[in-house]
């Protein structure tokens, strides 16, 4: 169980952003953002003062009644109730502008009048966006079962299976490891189910979602990832799954062969981890986000795979992104981001090639950053593994 | 494939609605609200007036442009576009109020300067809530396939297993079946994997959630479903997946026994049963949806089990809802719900009552709202099950 301090650490972290704003008090209530402040997803408001105890307003009365916890029917009550307590109403306070629907962003503005609305995403984010030991320790065992569970993918395979028959049973190997499934998300840009896995020609097929890589998917209304693509030999299979075991998304990319692939293949896996490598190298507090996609599409270049390079008919517009409580967070390694990285990030880099009748090779890991460079996160060798 | 023809009907549906409101167009973004209008799940924006054909505004190029397809990069060249096309600006312009984030919102508000601004999502919605011939085809296809996987349950279950346990080997029959596995919902009061395996005492445990019951989950970043309660002789085992083949969610409860379970369990069941007997007599267009919660609560209260129906320590509000590209679509069957069923509706009844100690009892299925009754979308019987 999550102790108090720890709480209080993340919400001092963004009281340290509201300060700097002259913002006096947020009120949060996004799923992702309640299981950041309080710990645990639950149904209501966090009344957070930037320099007073936070207050939680608790909707469906699913926990018990508490110190500095209190039940209640709708937002309208919590101004009263804050008065009633002696708190003074906010100047300006912040409401989760990009996550909040309209219609619930007004609603609670409205419930403070008087204050002027500010936007909370973009500080809770950064905020976020900075791990505490308590995060990285969980983002480490999240690795390490992700890791594991990727360890039994190769007995799972039988001859025979379509994309869709693997993908199934490697869904089911994380389950049974821990992995609680769901799949968080920033925005409206991507949704999948646990994750992809590609083969052949499939995976340069572009989808309408913010993935590295697409795939049509089984059908319109989800189409992304496998498609029923027979496993044939001289394919190549990419399992791409999200590692959520306690809360954080964990990502991870192997590749595995059917029979036998050209030199060619390899020599494109191999540029993967290179660029892996060269990033291992490079990256560290200071370092600034660009630059590690820069290099990676040089790499890429250096070696001719440019237009093979993080797709084909379309190209992934990054290398690496941010990842925590949803898979899209902040920094993103892309061109023109001038974010440097920071101790404490986590982010997943995936150097990815699609060879034409062939498949997706590369490599994907999560990454900490570290007071001098990075650590990796999800353990086991990136080499191509052999299926069957 | 979808063809035009449906996809006419759908948006004509949507037209009638603007219509009555004096509404000259729509911008729609949000995924299902695509997926419905557009007949997959595109990247981009739908302009649709009420009396000239609609235009698709695609970002990320990842569909070939075309008739009444435009590319293009960000929504602030709509505009502009439909001004180069000679479609007059429209005075009133409805967005998706309840679905886009506040940012968004007034991003696309903004592109539209001269326009008054209305709500979309409820008219969308409740156009949606009266399906296709199209839509009913692939919801009966879907309930077919929901109770097939259902009927391979018995053959998943090992002795010794857990909820957690038997819960994965369910989802991989969903998945085997056809399930696509992704859940949507509308708003944020609800999250859940593929749906829930409640056994004993777990089955009531409040969540923070929205669902008919609770569950506490097996960790606190999603506190509903399976703990890890072990299976034994005398607990039920309520098996309640959402059945997303083709986009539609259908819903299905069915109600498993491990061992002897007490006359007490079974009557309780058959209370259930009953009640999804008296809703299927009385439901029909011009049924108003008060009536079917509140005659579901009084069959309870004649056979003693009011303070264990639908929950123990706390009670779900509801005993069904509407379904369709989401979960929870109009109507909703819970007091004071004066909407009246009208023919094309589709929704799920799940009288539910909890046995302490020994778990969830019940059923659900997915009904559709004919010219002068109900039919039933689930088949199957609605006996408990015997596992191992």
């Amino acid at each position: 169980m999550i102790d108090n301090s720890e709480l209080k650490l993340r919400r001092d972290k963004i009281r340290a952003l509201m300060e700097k704003r002259d913002i006096d008090a947020a009120l949060i209530t996004c799923n992702v953002n309640l299981l950041y402040t309080v710990g645990r997803i639950v149904s209501g408001y966090l009344y957070l003062p930037v320099d007073a105890p936070a207050h939680f307003f608790m909707k469906r009365s699913h926990m018990p009644e508490g110190n500095r916890i209190h039940a209640l029917r709708k937002p309208e009550q919590i101004s009263g109730m804050l008065d009633a307590m002696g708190i003074a109403a906010p100047r300006r306070l912040m409401l989760e502008a990009d996550e909040l629907s309209h219609t619930d962003y007004l609603r609670l503005a409205a419930c403070f009048p008087q204050a002027k609305i500010e936007n909370a995403t973009p500080l809770i984010r950064q905020a976020r966006s900075i791990k505490t030991h308590y995060e990285i320790e969980l983002f480490r065992r999240s690795g390490i079962m992700h890791a594991w569970a990727y360890g039994r993918i190769p007995s799972a395979y039988r001859p025979g299976m379509t994309d869709r028959d693997l993908s199934i049973e490697v869904e089911r190997v994380m389950r049974q490891e821990g992995c609680l499934g769901i799949f968080r998300t920033f925005g409206q840009s991507m949704e999948i189910f646990m994750g992809s896995l590609l083969t052949g020609d499939n995976a340069g097929i572009p989808s309408p979602y913010d993935f590295a890589l697409g795939g049509e998917g089984l059908d319109p209304s989800l189409p992304v990832g496998a498609n029923g693509t027979p496993l044939r030999a001289g394919q190549t299979v990419m399992v791409d799954m999200g590692g959520n075991f306690f809360g954080y998304l964990s990502d991870m990319s192997r590749t595995f062969t059917i029979g036998q692939v050209s030199q060619k293949v390899i020599d494109a896996h191999s540029v993967c981890l290179e660029i892996e490598e060269e990033m291992m190298y490079h990256a560290a507090p200071g370092t600034v986000c660009e630059t590690l996609y820069d290099n990676a599409l040089r790499l890429a270049e250096q070696h001719g795979f440019a237009d093979r390079f993080m797709g084909t008919a379309r190209h992934a517009g990054f290398v690496g992104h941010g990842i925590g409580l949803e898979i899209n967070e902040p920094p993103v390694l892309a061109p023109r981001m001038k974010q440097e990285l920071e101790e404490g990030m986590v982010f997943a880099f995936e150097p990815k090639i699609i060879m034409p009748g062939v498949g997706p090779v590369g490599i994907e890991n999560s990454w900490l950053v570290t007071s001098d460079g990075v650590e990796r996160l999800t353990p086991g060798a990136g080499t191509m593994v052999p299926l069957g």
